[in-house]
């Protein structure tokens, strides 16, 4: 049983009735119910709370933050970035949502401006994927299809991820990696492109069967933490 | 329960006194013993059985195959090669073990010579953890040290690993990528450097590690498998 | 003044009256004609010259090899892969275009099936840059596009390249990876999609830039070949 | 002829006789000579000029900036660092040296703390070449030696290079990525491991022989800026 925590702006909920409309419970209920019912521990968090909801014990106590943002990225405290940022490196995962790549907390982890090309007009997206072996990809068939998307396209501005997964084709004739994994100190990161506020996106089985896989894949492994600074040597040295 | 069959040349240990001492089962006994501890349903296969032990129904019935090979890389027959190839495009896991490394499996996998440096002379090898978020690196601490091995040294001529997960430094003088993960097809590589026949390697707790956790990364996951050839449009397609 | 060879199969030049009207000099006089007017020192060889034109010498003499083969594959004989992959190791650079994905020697660089999804329907593909900071990218804007090729899709069957490029947006509905860049031994492989035989591709100014970068970008670099085998030690090791 | 920018916070030279003596013109003067004996047009600035001598016409004629820092990372003003930070993602090259590492434009770059374990013992340094293709390795030898060198050992906190170039083995028992390439954005960042003040690092011809090849690699190429933001679709979109 993993760990999560389920973060979300929730303000195109408070404003547009469209968004109200399709995510009732919010961006985070939607994601939070179908994580549960994969049997994980599952809590949320939202701009508006104390702290952002994020505390200090919040974050102690969560193998796996989602992170979903748009409107107010610049609304986040720095400070709980900074600590977001801290709990990555010493082994939390990170999964970012949609137009969560231009959030404080993924600009910092990647050292790109997260830039990209968008356009909002109902189009088809189709999620190729690209390394079929990838765990994130369980389950999966050839492509994941999305009647109606916003579109967002190359370049995108990011580092070569450690594990391209998926790579989207967009109708109106652009293509976007949309599933990008990397490794930061002992944390895992990855992105979801998918999930624009006015569609119905995280009902969709095949979009909520790739964010299950993330957070299994993403919940803290590896060897203890790495000690750093000054080091007594392992081996004689020579004086020369 | 993940289905293993440990594949071992199995020559040192019929020529070799101190092999066989050490080795008494040989070392695919040894690997397959503390595998089944951690309660895997294990099978061994040896050079000399009919086909090498790795019958259609062997390796369609295993989920990773681990391989360690030495004095007679020339006997293994091309065809239980290209078989034991095609198992892993199509899923199968492959750990590569020391000096498996020029086995013609794991030349045919990487399109390499992967020819390196040697050296026996009971030296000391200090594994380091480069990636501390692996999976692979579960449960260690910053590094594994091995009082004597065989020294191999770089320059390894692989492909650069998709995941370099472990350094090694010699006594001696050189370094080595000694824990190299790949993706090929929808299956996974792994390749894990200790374990010359003249030492008691594989009853190290920490090379026994890095070996059960290789054995739960390699099993078989991601997507269906991708369909080739001669496809049929998805989308419209103008005349032009 | 890099020393480049073109190799063509040639043989739907001489089957096809399309293809003979499009290149009426044959692909690989296409291909030379532009590199030689990039001032580099161009020669060409074929499938059905002695050798395919692919003797000791000519290999030893050139710094990238261009490769353009489909009906024919399986006539190129092994000894000359053999020859030709061992200089690439040693340093010679490999451009594989279009068809050269299923050839001997990209499969046994590559070290999977090189498979892929393709259709023949003058369909439109928009290849875009992935990585902008790519000197195979000199000189492009943001995307190529051609009116009418032949499609390939995902999955390609290839390792995750060391350098993505390029991406691929197909009219019919999918994408592609279109310039993978791979290390192997001391030398350099750039795979490049486009030049069906049926469409006048290589005369494409776009398509053209890119295999001129590719040329400059393939050839030998980097430090003295490695040295393999029993080494001495560089350090004094204890006895144990 | 590249124009390249060498900085140096320039302070070691002030207070420590040691370091005044091995480099009477600064760390900056060594590196700026042997630079513009290869032929390029080469400037200096350091930490106590005016915006440290980056301002904003001498960012945007620069090609490839040089940094070596340590004692004052702290003092170095944020805005400078955005400049230099936005320039890399328009398309500077950027060679961080030594303790660079833990300089604010590496860690912004990065993503991670660019931590390390480290210690000065006058212990000797071997530089193994990973990649005997890449650029930066021209003209090397196997590995580079150097007697007298400040330890720094894994793990190393970063993200997992582009192209891992160089790994050090130490005399004290360590390894290190020594040699390691990023893209970011449209530039390309370096980072290379030697050069503690109080050894003649800069003055051993391996050493001279890296960082000249390096600023030829890290010169600005690729395609032109991509454009960001809204986009108009480049094929119709059905209207559902």
């Amino acid at each position: 049983m993993i760990k999560v925590t389920v973060w979300n702006e929730n303000r195109h909920e408070q404003k547009n009735p469209t968004v109200k409309e399709i995510y009732p419970k919010g961006i985070h209920g939607a994601i939070a119910e179908f994580l549960e019912s994969a049997g994980h521990d599952v809590k949320t968090a939202t701009l508006d709370e104390p702290q952002h909801g994020l505390t200090e014990e919040v974050l102690n106590e969560t193998d796996v933050l989602v992170w979903w943002g748009h409107l107010a990225h610049d609304e986040v405290d720095d400070e709980i970035v900074n600590k977001v940022y801290q709990r990555v490196l010493d082994g939390m995962g990170l999964l970012v949502l949609h137009s969560g790549h231009f959030s404080k907390i993924f600009k910092k982890l990647m050292g790109t401006s997260c830039d990209l090309k968008w356009r909002e007009a109902d189009e088809k997206e189709r999620i190729w994927i690209l390394n079929p072996s990838h765990p994130v990809a369980n389950g999966l068939g050839e492509y994941i299809e999305l009647e109606k998307e916003e579109m967002y396209g190359e370049h995108f501005d990011i580092p070569a991820p450690d594990d391209l997964v998926f790579v989207s084709w967009f109708e109106g004739g652009e293509v976007f990696r949309s599933g990008c994994a990397y490794n930061r100190g002992k944390g895992k990161v990855f992105y979801f492109r998918p999930g624009h506020e006015t569609y119905p996106t995280y009902y969709n089985k095949d979009v909520q069967t790739v964010i299950k896989n993330a957070v299994s894949y993403l919940a803290p492994s590896g060897s203890q933490m790495p000690v750093y600074g000054n080091a007594k040597p392992l081996e004689a040295i020579a004086v020369k």
